[in-house]
């Protein structure tokens, strides 16, 4: 297929052919990394910038990893580094950047809808590196492509997604892909934290993961993010793990090939045991890896260049 | 004209003839930046230290990208990361990085005259990225190519400088930057935010805006800088924006063709309107476009590179 | 020799040879340098990730321009930019940035170990840029370096080594380098900084510097590190620079062509004065020079590149 779209705002905005279409490309880049020159000219000459208003380590990394494998110009800019940008609207900020001749504004930032304002704004590819609760799409397609990886497909399968969905960006940008690609799927957690109507979006809801366990093919665990919550939404951190933990025990009880996933970092001993997470079923680091060819692929199809990779 | 100075300290120190030079050189590089493949080979192998010691996120990614655009190694050193830095004084740090092998420092720094005297201490080319309420160079170089672009000349032009005459670092460049030029300067403002000896300089003092601005082909506009100021200099921000904003009422009444600048990042509804920074008479993002190529042009004239842009 | 280590942790797992080896590729890099264009392509399309869990201005920009004069491409991840590492382990957070496909990791941290740690997780190679009270191997050797380019040798030469001796990292990487390589080693301080156990690293303790400063060819004089000591381990400054100081007077005491060392930075008036640290005994710039050719002679080693600089 022809690629058009300029911007990438979440997994909802995204036909079915046009996911296989980045996770296509994706494979083509994640060749790349294994050569001894990590490095292809795609982008050469190109600006990207990294706005990144809420802290993130693994996800601009990962972002700046991809684009100087493209051979583009990378400049970051985060919110305790922009002290000047203080009073400043998001838009004007971006217009400003956009002004010094840059091609693309890879965004994350606590409110939802923000590279959707932005993309509205500027005449650059707008890229969502997480808003707030609503969608992390980058995560969402490097979750897919290596499901595809492990399985050879994603249809039929099923996948449960556990933890706070109710806050988790991850959740919404998985579930939009995965339901697209024919994935059946379970979300997973204390009632707490999952809206009941997260089943118009063609999921199921379990609060019992013992009772749904045994059908599924992947567990995606998310991440506990004690940072952003000023009050636990559970009890305990004890009885969450006894609930919803992942454990050799659950393990033991799930499907042979069963597919372990955590979008990091882990919480080890909260959500996952440590045995889990460097176990045989996880594919934790995998992911990792996977992001960046998922990333690479955004970024050359976003941006229009009509050359493959070197 | 050859260019032969090997630092930009202010251009109270440049001679018409070399702002000219500037401004030539920064129109070839701004054709760079319209490529497909923004990036000149001049200063391959050379590297640039950022060496910011006042937060800056426009300046120093202005001068980032147009080093990178020249192909050079960037390498950015901030007040807040360098806490090793402590009980350090900045001529050591800047002889520390020099001794790395480095070939320009643009520094910025609270204290006026920080970047004289860097430029004793080193070898290397130093370029004043803004100095206390000193200079700030490379915006009125901007500031100035912008008017050029605009009106095809810079004499003869009465260019309007309002707000806080006293803090600013980019009044002083511009007055110096455009009366060499041949223009004519109004400083506009309140008198406790104008220094009454700055008519040495060669500018007119108005404390009353509407008087004046019919006469005027360019309004630029100064930040109020509520960040810097312990203290209000002006009783209310309110009775500050009815005299000295600038809003669609105070353009109708303005000359015809009357240009609008701003060295940003704007007050929304302060010391400009929403309408008039976003509206027809607006350059203040061609600015910042020509930001970069002022910039570029900075880094190559200095560098000594003997080569043009390839 | 061929070089066959995959990490660098510290100066005491390295033998003569090995030490030499990397002097003897220095010594090449150092050239590049002096070039117009200082870059080679040694490590093009390999990543370095400069992990920094503590502080610092100049290794890490040593280090950086190091990687980005051999064409490497650099991510530098801070302690302080990384806010969602926050309980993630060092492990974790390492195996997940080599996940994303890169080279070398050069690690700062607090607790010493923490290099060997991660060598031991990772199959990227790993340079320790600084672990705690126990090793700083790249400024060892770029000390011992810069004493076999002054004097053409290192053997029979005598070093007093003065300062904080129980603390600092730097005295322990020089200690295990010029010990093997023939040197003679004094530590020299107030009882309270040295260790009496030292000596089983093969050098000699005077806790008066003037009896031993006529037989000393080299003072490397340690920085009293005043942010990291709650309490002072000594009387007063003033007291300290009276006994351990390094003065003009000291200097005219000491042998004709006594050669003075310090790693920065520089407490002016208090473990040197100022016209000893800017004067002709000094060669404490050249130290920073010398590190960078240090630096890009372990980078290009470790990463098993074929190649020689080009």
């Amino acid at each position: 297929m022809n690629w058009t779209k300029k911007h990438l705002l979440g997994l909802e905005y995204l036909s079915a052919e046009e996911i296989n279409a980045i996770l296509d490309t994706a494979s083509s880049f994640k060749e790349v990394s294994t050569r001894s020159i990590k490095k292809t000219p795609a982008l050469r000459g190109k600006v990207v910038v990294l706005l990144f208003m809420e802290p993130s380590t693994r996800t601009a990394t990962s972002f700046n990893l991809a684009a100087k494998r493209l051979s583009a110009d990378v400049v970051q800019i985060s919110a305790s580094s922009s002290s000047t940008i203080k009073g400043e609207t998001l838009k004007d900020t971006a217009r400003n950047i956009e002004a010094m001749g840059i091609d693309i504004v890879v965004v994350r930032h606590r409110v939802p809808g923000a590279p959707q304002h932005l993309a509205r704004a500027l005449s650059s590819c707008v890229i969502n590196a997480g808003d707030g609760c609503h969608e992390h799409p980058t995560q969402g397609l490097l979750d897919i492509f290596t499901i595809k990886e492990h399985f050879g497909r994603v249809e039929g399968l099923t996948v449960g997604i556990v933890g706070d969905i109710l806050h988790s960006r991850v959740a919404r940008s998985d579930i939009w892909g995965l339901t697209k690609l024919g994935a059946r799927v379970f979300v997973i957690g204390p009632a707490t934290l999952i809206p009941p109507d997260i089943t118009q979006l063609g999921v199921e809801i379990s609060y019992d993961l013992d009772s749904v366990l045994e059908e599924l093919d992947i567990i995606n665990i998310l991440r506990i993010q004690f940072e952003r919550q000023e009050r636990t939404p559970f009890p305990s951190i004890r009885e969450y793990a006894q609930l919803f933990g992942i454990n050799s025990e659950r393990i033991q009880r799930a499907k042979e090939g069963i597919c372990i996933m955590h979008p990091g970092p882990i919480n080890r001993g909260v959500e996952i045991t440590p045995e889990v997470a460097d176990g045989l079923h996880s594919v934790i680091l995998k992911q990792v890896t996977n992001g960046l060819a998922v990333r690479m692929a955004v970024l050359y199809l976003v941006s229009g260049a009509q050359e493959g990779p070197a």
